[in-house]
């Protein structure tokens, strides 16, 4: 039996989530300088609902969008419930804060962002995570991303970083072209205090990534809490240094291009394999909320491939892989004849 | 028992089908008048090959893509198991042609055109369907390319359009935005001479619309061979009109703007619910040939919707709902205040 949450939880991770929405897009538009987050509120027949914001056409992100949910329901949809069957039956409640933006210059990556809390009856759940998507490869980058959200782990647990990390890895992974979405992050599901960190949900693809960490720590629901709020407030700490740096880059045509292509994979992985957009969808969520991670603008050309030796080309070869960010000191000299911009 | 295929039926199947693919890029290539198709063959590990055949950047057609393929393996993904469960543990067979076109001209609808043959141990069976995708709606078209279908069934069997007509509105259908894609064609699949035409298999949406159309007709190998072969080679009829018709419609940025975002709902379609893209990247396929469907440009944008009374909202209301196009007098005045082009 799962130890109970705290009697306010809905209301404490309401609060959290709600907080996270708000100081991110504070944080988005004194960085874009130009652009403002638009309101939508909406609510759901079944129960719930959300606040949706979007930035379109600021001076940095092309749009971007930063959701806050709280839905409820009689039944989860088989997905989640393969996964937690003590849930079954049990009227559910969910809260998350969600978060995708599209910059406009090439050299600024595109960036995930999610922090979701679930109760179903006797159980309850945190899952989480955040994951970087660059255009052109820059080895700085990634590293900061990846050391302050590991940072923020380490805050609460040293455990948890050589877990998320690899677990990212996996979930965002586009079989189909042998692809990860970009350096990844972090990212984690369905933690309790039963204590298992890692239970191979996401088994394909990559599972051999993470062997030798799948090991279980005991985590309180507090401990939880904390985890999702260290993360969440890291957020912009990892991503405001990067585009600072980035976006007063001059690019090209060759540039934009290569971008709008690579939002064709974005596009794919959201719509065929991420779990947040299919329960989304299964749960008759809010289409235009849901959707609004995808691109305002992408490309798909037939057979392509990089010109081999092209920044283009590390891109995909070295920055669509699985790689120690913090640990491979070889990523250098991997790098250095591609690093020149312009 | 199924009656067995013809002694060479699989032979029978590839030379219908390569021959499909080759008249159909022989009449696109002349109705483009520059853009040429150019092939790729490629092999497939597990068995099998095809050959797919890409139009770039042509008068016409921003993209187009017309494959073949013959595939086979060991046993069948669940998603057919489930329908055909004498098939399981059965090597199997599979042979398709298939097409997608993405014009420039926003006057000018997508379209797509599948015809397949499947053999597995005991059982066979074909499936098929064309459906057109306009970006503004013109109901003569829409009734053009419903005639010309109906008469390719009708030469086979009249009972067969009044199933596949509905079959496809509710195969193709976007769920999550209340959408057919376009304005239908046919759809049909698992047909074999147990003789029951519709099974209910895509019973969600829109199964009422069939309702009093699902009875069993008496069909051979043969007969599907010519229903297939009919269709097929119908497919030039039902669209080159339309596009000379059409093509020479000069358009602005809001039709253009208009089709990018109509783009996406196809890209949504292919994704997240075609059965086709779903088999082949369960299959191992060739992720680049069965992706070729994606369109070249596409655009979202969160929260967009039509100007009451306008094309759009026309196209919105009333060409992505299923109609009866050839029956319906009120049609005519339902279109009458937007047929006005330019």
């Amino acid at each position: 039996m799962l130890e109970a949450p705290p009697a306010d939880s809905r209301a404490r991770a309401r609060t959290l989530l709600m907080g996270l929405q708000d100081s991110i897009c504070s944080g988005l538009e004194a960085l874009d300088g130009e652009g403002r987050f638009a309101q939508e509120s909406w609510e759901r027949p079944e129960g719930g609902g959300g606040r949706s914001r979007v930035m379109k056409e600021g001076r940095i992100f092309e749009q971007g969008g930063v959701n806050f949910s709280e839905v409820e329901g009689d039944q989860l949809p088989p997905s989640i419930l393969s996964q937690r069957p003590e849930a079954a039956g049990q009227r559910w409640f969910a809260t998350g804060t969600s978060m995708v933006l599209h910059p406009r210059n090439p050299y600024v990556p595109t960036v995930h962002l999610n922090f979701r809390y679930f109760e179903a009856g006797p159980v309850w759940w945190f899952g989480g995570g955040a994951d970087l998507t660059p255009y052109y490869p820059f080895l700085e980058d990634a590293q900061h991303f990846h050391r302050t959200l590991k940072g923020a782990c380490d805050s609460v647990n040293p455990a948890y970083y050589p877990v998320f990390k690899p677990w990212c890895d996996e979930y965002f992974f586009l079989k189909h072209r042998g692809e990860t979405r970009g350096v990844g992050g972090i990212f984690y599901d369905y933690q309790d205090p039963e204590g298992v960190l890692y239970k191979g949900q996401d088994s394909q693809g990559l599972a051999a990534a993470v062997s030798g960490a799948t090991g279980a720590i005991s985590q309180s629901w507090e401990q939880l809490f904390a985890l999702a709020s260290a993360c969440g407030h890291g957020f912009l700490p990892s991503y405001v240094p990067i585009v600072e740096k980035r976006h007063p880059t001059a690019y090209g045509e060759r540039e934009r291009q290569f971008q709008l292509y690579r939002r064709g994979r974005y596009v794919e992985f959201n719509l065929v394999f991420d779990r947040g957009t299919i329960f989304g969808l299964q749960t008759n969520g809010r289409t235009e909320s849901i959707l609004m991670s995808l691109p305002p603008l992408v490309r798909w050309e037939y057979g392509y491939s990089a010109e081999p030796g092209s920044r283009e080309a590390l891109l995909t070869e070295l920055f669509t892989r699985p790689q120690n960010w913090l640990d491979d000191p070889g990523l250098v000299e991997r790098c250095q004849p591609h690093q020149a911009v312009g």
